[in-house]
C-alpha cells in the first residue's frame, strides 16, 4: 500500500452563493486545488455530495463537473454518506492512489443548498436519518440532536450554559477565515440569550448551512521531493452505527466514532496523546462533546469539562475547529469533511494565522453522516 | 496492488416489488453473496445507488443497509453515477480490497423505484442528464437516446429493423433467467409493430426499469485457495465524457467507453478478440450499437452488422446480454451495473444454462451513467 500526499487544496467561501452554480463553485475549488499544487490536471476526481440530486436535481455530477473544469475524459464518480460524504471521497481518493490504480486523484466536497426553499431544505436533510422510523415521524435533524442533548444534560447533570465554549471558540476562531461563513464573535451572554430553535438545542449551538466546495489533489507520497507543505495521509477509517437514533444502545455513544478512531490511531500508530489539534464535525454542539468523547479526549460524560476549562481552545491541549468547524465557518452538508482537511493542511503547513495552533505535527479530523450512524476519521501528518 | 477475486454473488430478481423496501432488497440480494461465499461477514460495503434520495427520501444508505443485515459497524457509503452506479460500485470496492485498506469487501447494487408515480420516476432520471441545458429543456432520457438513434440512421443509412435482432436476443436470453423482468419471446413483428416512445424508438428498443438488487463478495485473490467458482478481476476502468450530448464532437461516439475500455484490456493485457461474452449497456438498442464500436467488435457506424449477422447471439462471434440484459433482465438503474457482474461471473462459472456461453475464459462489463457521461468497465477472468 502507497502512502499518499495532500499536495494541493483550495475551498470557496462559505455562503449563500445566490450568483454561482454546484459546478461553478466546484470548479473555483479544484482549479485552486490544482493551482496550488502546480498541476494542471490528475487521473481521477471523487466527489463528496450530499443533495445534488433532490435540490439542484442533478446526478451524475462526475461526468458535469469533470467536462466544466476542462478535464471531461477522467474518471470521476460521486460519493454519498449524508454529512460525511466529504470524508467518505476522501477516503476514495485515498484507496484510488494508494491501490495503484491512478497517480493522481482529485477529491472534492461541494453543496449548494441555496437552490431551494428553507423547507425543502429541511426535507432534503432529514434523508440522512431513519425515513421510516424518524423523518416520516416528523423528527427533523435538530429534532433528534434535541433529543439526544437533553438526555446528555439530564444523564450528566450538566447545565446548558456548560456547552457555551464549543460556540464560542468556534465564533473566534474563524474570526480571521476568510472562507467562514460568520465573522462574529459571541460572549456566554450572546449564547444564553440565543433563540431556541428545538430545546435545548439555540441558534448558538446549531451549525448554519450553506453553498461551497473544498478540493484536495492526492499523489503517492514517493512520487515527490520531500516538501513542508505536503501532508501525509496516515490514518483513515470508516464506521457505522444503526441509522435510527433508538436502535442504540447507549444514544449518548457514537459507536462508530470510536470504531474508526481506534482504526485510524492503529493505522497511524499514535494516540490521542499524540493529536496536536482536532477538527470536529460540531454541526451542533453536543456533537463536538460527544466526538471528543469517542476518541478518547475526556471520559465517558466528562465532555463539557473541556470546553469548560478551555482545552478546545487554539493554545489549550487540544484545540479544536481551528478555523470555525461547522458552527461559524458553515457546514455546506456534503463539502464539509473537505473543508476539515483544507483546513487540517493549513494547520500543518502553518498557513493558518492568526489561528495558527503552534507547530502541530498531527492533526485529526472526523466527518459524520447522519445522527452518528457514518462516521469517517483521518489522520494527517505534517511533511 | 493485490489481485482481486469474487468468491461470492447474490441478486434479486427484477421486478415490481411492491412489497418491498430498498433495504430489504439490498438485504435479500447482500445475504445471498455471503451465503454464496459460505461467509458471515465483511469489512465494508460500497453501495451503488442513483435514486433513494429523490424516490425513497432516503439518503446515508451505508447505515441503513449495514444495520439491517445485522453488521452495523461495519464501513458503508454510497457511489453514485447515475446509471453507472454499480460499477462504480464495484470499482469502490475493488480499489478498498487491492489497496489493502480491507481484506474483504460486499459491493452491491440496488434500485428501489416503484415508491412513486411514473412522473416522478422520469423526472428522477433526467438527473442523469445535464439539469440546465437537457432535463430543463424537457429533453427526457428517451428523448435524448432517440435523437442520437434518428441521427446514427441518417448518419449510417441503417433501417430502423435492423436493430431488432438486439432486442430479439435479449428476450431470447431472459427467458429462462429466474431474476430477468421479462420472460416473453419476440419476433421481428412484435419489434415492428411495438409502440412508438420517442421516434425511433418504440416500446422494444427500450429497457424497462424495475426494482431489484445484485451484489458480490470481493477479497484479494491471494487470500483463498484457488477454486472454478472464483472469478478474478483483471481489468477495471472509468472514464467520462460531457454529460451533455450537445458539447460532444461526434455524438455517435462513446469516448468514454472507448478510454475505459482501452485502459481496462491494457491492465488485463487482452483485445476484443480475446472476450467470450458482453454483458453490454442496452438501455436503449442503439446504445448496444454504440458500445460494440467503441469497445472494438465494429468498425465505426457497422456495429448494427453484429446483430444482423448473428454474432451476438449465445453461439455468435461476441455473445451480449447474455441473461437478458437491460432490455430483458430489467434496468433497476443503480443496482444495473452489478447485475452484469453477477450474470458475467455465472457464465464464468458456468452457471448460466441454457444460455451458457461455451467455456467463456473472459467476460467484458460496461455500465453507462447518463448518455455516455460515465462509463466504467471491468474484466473479467473464470478460476
Amino acid at each position: 500500500m502507497r502512502e499518499v500526499a495532500i499536495i494541493g487544496i483550495g475551498q470557496t467561501p462559505v455562503d449563500e452563493h445566490w450568483d454561482k452554480s454546484l459546478k461553478e463553485l466546484a470548479g473555483e475549488a479544484l482549479l485552486a486545488a490544482l493551482f496550488d499544487a502546480g498541476r494542471e490536471s490528475a487521473e481521477s476526481l471523487f466527489i463528496g455530495n450530499m443533495l445534488s440530486g433532490i435540490l439542484s436535481k442533478q446526478e451524475n455530477i462526475g461526468g458535469l463537473i469533470s467536462d466544466w473544469i476542462g478535464l471531461p475524459g477522467m474518471e470521476a464518480e460521486k460519493v454519498e454518506a449524508a454529512c460525511g460524504s466529504g470524508a467518505a471521497a476522501l477516503r476514495a481518493g485515498l484507496m484510488a492512489v494508494s491501490s495503484g490504480e491512478v497517480d493522481s486523484a482529485l477529491v472534492l466536497g461541494v453543496e449548494k443548498m441555496t437552490e431551494s426553499l428553507p423547507m425543502e431544505t429541511t426535507e432534503a436533510l432529514a434523508t440522512a436519518a431513519d425515513a421510516d422510523y424518524e423523518s416520516a415521524q416528523g423528527l427533523s435533524f435538530v429534532a433528534i440532536n434535541a433529543l439526544v442533548m437533553q438526555l446528555y444534560i439530564h444523564t450528566y447533570g450538566w447545565k446548558h450554559t456548560d456547552f457555551a465554549p464549543f460556540s464560542i471558540n468556534a465564533h473566534a476562531n474563524a474570526l480571521h477565515n476568510p472562507f467562514a461563513r460568520l465573522h462574529e464573535a459571541i460572549t456566554e451572554k450572546d449564547y444564553i440569550n440565543a433563540r431556541m430553535v428545538a430545546e435545548p438545542i439555540n441558534l448558538l449551538d446549531a451549525s448554519p448551512t450553506g453553498d461551497g466546495a473544498a478540493a484536495a489533489l492526492l499523489v503517492p507520497a514517493d512520487s515527490i521531493a520531500p516538501d513542508k507543505r505536503q501532508v501525509k495521509i496516515i490514518g483513515s477509517a470508516s464506521a457505522t452505527d444503526t441509522i435510527a437514533i433508538h436502535s442504540r444502545k447507549d444514544p449518548l455513544w457514537l459507536s462508530a466514532a470510536e470504531k474508526s478512531v481506534r482504526k485510524a490511531y492503529d493505522q497511524a500508530g499514535v494516540g490521542p496523546e499524540d493529536i496536536d489539534f482536532f477538527e470536529v464535525h460540531d454541526a451542533f454542539s453536543i456533537m463536538s462533546v460527544l466526538s471528543l468523547e469517542a476518541c478518547g479526549f475526556a471520559e465517558r460524560g466528562q465532555g463539557p469539562k473541556l470546553g469548560v476549562n478551555g482545552d478546545i481552545t487554539i493554545t489549550g491541549r487540544i484545540p479544536i475547529t481551528t478555523r470555525g468547524g461547522l458552527k461559524a465557518r458553515g457546514h455546506p452538508v456534503g463539502a464539509t469533511g473537505m473543508y476539515q482537511v483544507v483546513e487540517a493542511v493549513q494547520q500543518l503547513r502553518g498557513e493558518a494565522n492568526p489561528t495558527q495552533v503552534e507547530h502541530p505535527r498531527i492533526g485529526l479530523t472526523q466527518n459524520i453522516g447522519g445522527s452518528g450512524a457514518t462516521i469517517i476519521t483521518h489522520i494527517l501528518k505534517a511533511g
